[in-house]
């Protein structure tokens, strides 16, 4: 049964994922983006990622966001069964800091290109999702110029403070 | 004076990176989209990139695309700038194979992201932008077929006569 | 139609990867082990990687080679879709001299193995082969251990020519 | 005196690892595989690495797992004394999250291939030794079907558990 | 109003970076030399940095220091805009060491200089400001002169206590 | 004898160095700064660089810049002599491309500073010291003002031509 | 006053090292090899080090080891002064893990070779030395002869309990 | 049949290195150090590096020297079959820049050092080997101060030829 309000889809490959991958969607709901999560892996459940992207494309999904670890190919191999813009979060879970998820993340060949942002930049994949969006709808627009004031206020707000306690310390 | 077809502003710091950032062009050129190439840099002519900015928002320019190399900041500096959505293609010219470039690209800060695509991808440049700009008009969705289409063919026609080759050597 | 002699399947992402590919062949066939090469794209023709598959499985082929490089997923979606030994072999080609063909090939996630060899080791991936063929194929070993007296041979002569030059010019 | 049912050696070069390469044999006995660890290292103790393998060959084990962290000899040194198939898992012990134990594992020169597996990829190592062995030894094949159904199950049910929680929280 | 004794401008791009930061504050003090810490972002807050080298330009401030992490523009885009002189600090916060922020701050293109300093060398970066200083402003040189002499003997000092306890334990 | 007008003494550690090392001092001249270049070695002739920095302190010169490859101790060593500003320019001669001769000369320990540019950055080197010395001599800043709006308008002119060329081409 | 028995001399550049530093002299003191440890930073008392070393020429020192962090240019200085073997021991202090200790450490120019160990090897620059020294003095042989059996005992033992432990545990 | 001269013994794994290695026995020449090269590899004749130590064992060879490249084991596996100092050369043949071959040949375990010298730094080997003589053999040390004048001599004379050049062209 269809859901007409998904825009965004978020696929990640571990169950592990899930607390960094939530505020992916944390900052689209932030933004009045509905999104959903779905938890499939490129190599373990391949047919379940290609069921949810069947799925998807029938929904009116928008942009897919793949987020994974290690030998991160789930945004790659997204981006190779779909038209979709295709957004890549490497996870840094594993030893070597996410350089190896950034880079099976971004390198990829020509012709099926991945959205990268920085590793573990959650926050970023959604807003670069908003943005991507704010094109066609927007309302979006409005919300990410809305969440931009907010967020200055707050980081004006923070720096005064920290400021502040640094003088009290001098 | 408005120039109402520009869909993509394709900036680049350099003018020694025009030959690779040609193919980006090339490439919308290729899918029907009309694009623009700007050389301004983050660090020699700042003003340069916020005169193209206020330019390309009153022109509706829907996509930006920054090229850089080294500590390439073009990209996110744009991105600081604009609600858009700025894909960032890192260059590999300089003694670090691009590595400075990739990680100066991708490694944003929360809330300012950039779309980024492998070390020299332009052409994954140009298709992101495609992919992304297909939300809202829906000819280039056809455009992205045909493209596929095409160059489906001329990959299987190329490894056709690769394998050829490789037989007649044996 | 059934071809029951093909051993080793040899797949590689790329027509322009097919010279690097052609050692991996040529080596299994100097161990008398009948091979084939595809070429398709974990990204680009994923359907043809798995259509391959499906007849790989259904002609008893024992053992499945992945060649790619960049963000190289051939190896780690082959593993995703089948039980026969995966070996993955990460090239060059590209700014990264590797690393990024290396990382994502070898740091698969649990469950999913792929057994990767050096980045352009052609022969190495041919060799490995042949060493799991040989626990089942005894004949093989027989060609592993002349192809290793050969080698030796090779190697001390190409060692004396190389010292007796070196004598030679001091 | 002979022990016939051992497939599978696992050799690793320091005591310290025991816990990581503790996981390799649980693996492979929960795959119905049996197999044995030996502590012996390609600097400290080379002879009782050859003896070793010595006994390995006479005993008919198939596949050899070499564990070792930093310069990380000991799978290359066996593949240099052995026809059978060397998997080597490289260990992240040390200051550099073990790229140099990966590196020096996968590296290995034309002739003398190691199947190499993700840093401290201790479950994979017994995988890629159960898909190796499978090959010849069809019950194998079953108990890694059943427990791809097994690992399957377990990470539906981790998903939906960590979905719940989730959704539980928002 | 104009505050003729800020002699050095620090610039900072997150609030949660100002406990190190204070570190040069703290350092510049030691040595005499007036400084003012801001925070603003080159991505989330140009304007306010842009605002900020306005004021320091009319002030007479001498030198200014970038202190960021990641994809580290700040100190490349002050360097854009001024033609004081500029020290880069590349702040390690982040899963990358700081090797992200090193190269986006060192590896500036020619004509637009960052004085870089070690990640996390919040000491250097005053000291080299000092050192900058030091040649127009005679006092300060005294003061380094001093500062090293302290150092010096706390050097001395703690490491006859350190040796001292190393002998205690033999 | 004094040479009362040295502002700038360059150090390179190799005579091979010196094909880049002119820039540096092209570029001080180019801003009417005068510069003189000693090769030695931290490592090869140590007595030769405390002897020019003896010189150098007597001569009253006010920026030293420190060249150097591989393990680059020369800035490092220079800046434990001195309290003058250290400019450390890493060099790329070897197979690193330039990362050890980065690591060497920018990650100084505290109270140390060297001010250190990109890998290869000799017109930086140079650009810093005439920042560095238009502190305290005010017809360096005109000069650097002069060079910032030719190199400006021969930007713009290469940028120019390269698109006039790209268009030519299209 | 002459000191005859000191055969190896340690040097360190920072109090904090002192530490791993012990470890050093610990295990020269267990081969029956008098040692010395001198804190000393190449780039903070630079006259120490040269002090040091004319003392070390003096009074027969046989082999330094130069100990340091981050730009680890100790070891390659002392090898500058001194025609004596030096050891280099890279610290990983520092948010590198090492990585720019090992470069700075290693890359040495022609002509001044440091014999470089393992980041963090403390034992096994102690050992480097003590097999220096045993070319000329036999007694030493005969130590290390004795430590090797020694520690193989105890590896034997740990590997013995630790597999003892591994099976109570099955 | 014993050669009674022979100090230095060089292995080399691979034929082709063979030039480079040639280096290290030219520089021994030039420092009237007697040595002999032999190709041998830890993975392909480990029964030949095995043989050949024992034989210089019998003919008291002094010091060893392993050089390889890639997976670069050599080294390591002479130092764990001998108590005479071991050097490690690595060599930069490969895609990795010889970052491979560093950390295979430095990163070694408590007990077995290898005293590494620079990627591709041949004339260190020799350099450190002479070192390492010249504490039991006299006349090596009057060798290498004559070779360091000469060095200096000739370093001197190109530094002086390099800078008329420049002067010439300035």
């Amino acid at each position: 049964m269809k859901n007409p309000e998904i825009l965004v889809g978020i696929l990640t490959g571990s169950p592990n994922d899930l607390p960094v991958v939530a505020k992916v969607r944390d900052t689209l709901t932030e933004l009045g983006i509905a999104s959903e999560i779905v938890v499939a892996s490129a190599h373990r459940t391949p047919d379940k990622v290609l069921a949810y992207l069947e799925r998807a494309h029938r929904e009116d999904v928008q942009v897919l966001i793949g987020c994974a670890g290690m030998a991160a190919h789930l945004a790659g191999v997204i981006a190779g069964h779909t038209r979709l813009p295709v957004i890549g979060l490497p996870l840094s879970g594993g030893v070597m800091s996410g350089l190896d998820a950034l880079l099976s993340t971004v390198q990829m060949p020509p012709g099926v290109p991945v959205a990268t942002v920085a590793v573990d930049g959650a926050r970023n994949a959604a807003m670069l999702a908003a943005r991507i969006l704010a094109l066609k709808f927007p309302e979006i627009n409005a919300a990410l110029e809305a969440a931009a004031k907010k967020e200055r206020a707050r980081y004006e707000q923070s720096a005064d403070e920290a400021l502040s306690k640094l003088r009290a310390n001098k």
